[in-house]
């Protein structure tokens, strides 16, 4: 497996980076997850443009233009020999000595690695023998989580969660518990007790027909497929809205989904154990994404 | 400079981590920063013991037992040939695979390296010609700081902030914030509007002759240095408590002092831009912090 860092392909056991690095110090930095189908990695332009702000707001100078890092990708692509994969950049800070200012690190490091499609739904979900020419997890057919809600809160409304950091402890922390309770997932609720988005993914529900979501506000990440429902929704004729939700509503509403890259949608079958009711709207919602994936990487 | 890093001692360019390590990839990790003063680190056993009570939240095994780390930082100190120094250790969660589940990481990182004392406070605000024998910045005068209020919120009630984690990204914001404003550091509100701590420092006033200094439970690092000034104001006689405040209640009263390890206390001589009224038990407070580490480094 070849790597990309800061410049060169490398071998996995050559892709190293000093502990002084600040992104092992103090998780000073972002990163990038991008769904690879058919050699070309989905919303390309909107992933980067998220990364370019994110490094704009911490003081990051991108290493290497846009259109350069897209190049690697190919090349990465081509010398892993694969074209259905995530693809992640990783952009921190780069070596820096001790202490939390960021001043005199000059030198930011950028890692692109490829990693394998998630699984797909399990067997029981979905009749067997259709495995063939699958592409990844949530292509195939709808994936039917199980959620809980994480102990932990997020701060509110959080400039930061404009941009996929490297400080994911929370979300960590979150998803460890969803395992431990033989769950798929976790919701996050925020500090004033509005449930926000999930450790990996973003929050829907629909609400008599209207399929909606946390503001952006709201201190939660602007996924690049929130983006894709919200669009495809409203190509699909249905009424969109961005609105807080507390955690006793969400239970009683209707349609509970998740939008995430490597799935595209999935919908929530239940949260803290608790069956929800789901929503047709949701199968059709999560055609429409892969239609889209498929027409964009076709 | 040689660094341990997992077990060996090895030069500072092979002092390296896989750009999988999860404290790379998510600030998945702990450290901890310790005063070393005639070759022994101050407060080793509470250091330790927030290092492995961190460890246990995060679900991650301590690859060394504290015994062993202690004798690797005396061995660290005589092949640096050092004796005075902040020693820092880093724990990571080490490799894993993408993804925020900490399942299937099973080799943490454990890192130790040494770094400069910080800097003695600026020339003018001590006499000259006094520098010789300094043992850190500290230790021969009190510094005064200029202060700021940072933008990033802290989330309240934190239960990570118990812990050093690697995610210090608000902190790292906050002092890039304070720089650009030309103080020393920023202090840090929650979302409940409370003032809770500085970047990288534990906040104190002085209210009517009581040291004062938020709440451990209103998510603030339980500091080292935190705990002795608690401890010193009680033997100088002095009542202390824990409480909440807000910024402008912070504005009006007097002594502001912050704490931390490598400066033992600092005097806060003004807060955004306005300048605050001073304690004379500040400096009593001060000398007798220092008092406490010359007697236990001895």
């Amino acid at each position: 497996v070849l790597i990309f860092l800061n410049g060169r392909l490398v071998p996995e056991d050559r892709a190293v980076v000093s502990v002084f690095d600040r992104g092992f110090l103090y998780g000073d930095g972002l990163f990038e997850t991008l769904l690879v189908r058919n050699g070309k990695p989905f919303r390309w332009p909107q992933h980067l443009d998220r990364l370019r702000r994110g490094a704009a707001f911490l003081n990051i100078k991108l290493p290497f233009p846009p259109r350069t890092l897209l190049a690697v990708a190919g090349r990465l692509l081509v010398r892993n020999k694969t074209s259905d994969a995530i693809l992640r950049l990783t952009l921190s800070r780069g070596p820096g000595v001790r202490g939390y200012s960021p001043a005199g690190a000059k030198r930011p490091t950028l890692v692109m690695s490829l990693h394998p499609l998630p699984l797909p739904p399990a067997p029981t979900a979905r009749p067997r023998g259709k495995s063939a020419g699958r592409k990844t997890g949530g292509e195939e057919s709808l994936p039917r989580w199980k959620l809980i809600t994480a102990t932990l809160r997020l701060p509110a409304n959080d400039p930061l969660a404009r941009f996929k950091t490297n400080n994911k402890l929370a979300q960590i922390l979150a998803r460890a518990e969803a395992e431990a309770a033989r769950a798929d997932e976790a919701l996050l609720r925020d500090t004033d007790g509005h449930v926000v988005e999930g450790a990996g993914s973003n929050l829907f529900w629909i609400e008599r027909g209207v399929v909606c979501t946390p503001p952006l506000g709201a201190g939660i990440l602007p996924g690049i497929t929130r983006a894709l429902v919200l669009e495809v929704s409203r190509s699909l004729g249905l009424k969109t809205a961005e609105r807080h939700i507390t955690l006793p509503r969400l239970k009683k509403t209707g349609g509970i989904f998740l939008s995430l890259t490597s799935y595209g949608t999935v919908l929530a079958r239940s949260l803290d154990g608790q069956t929800l009711q789901p929503s047709p709207l949701v199968a059709a919602i999560h055609r429409a994404v892969w239609a889209v994936i498929r027409a964009e990487t076709g």
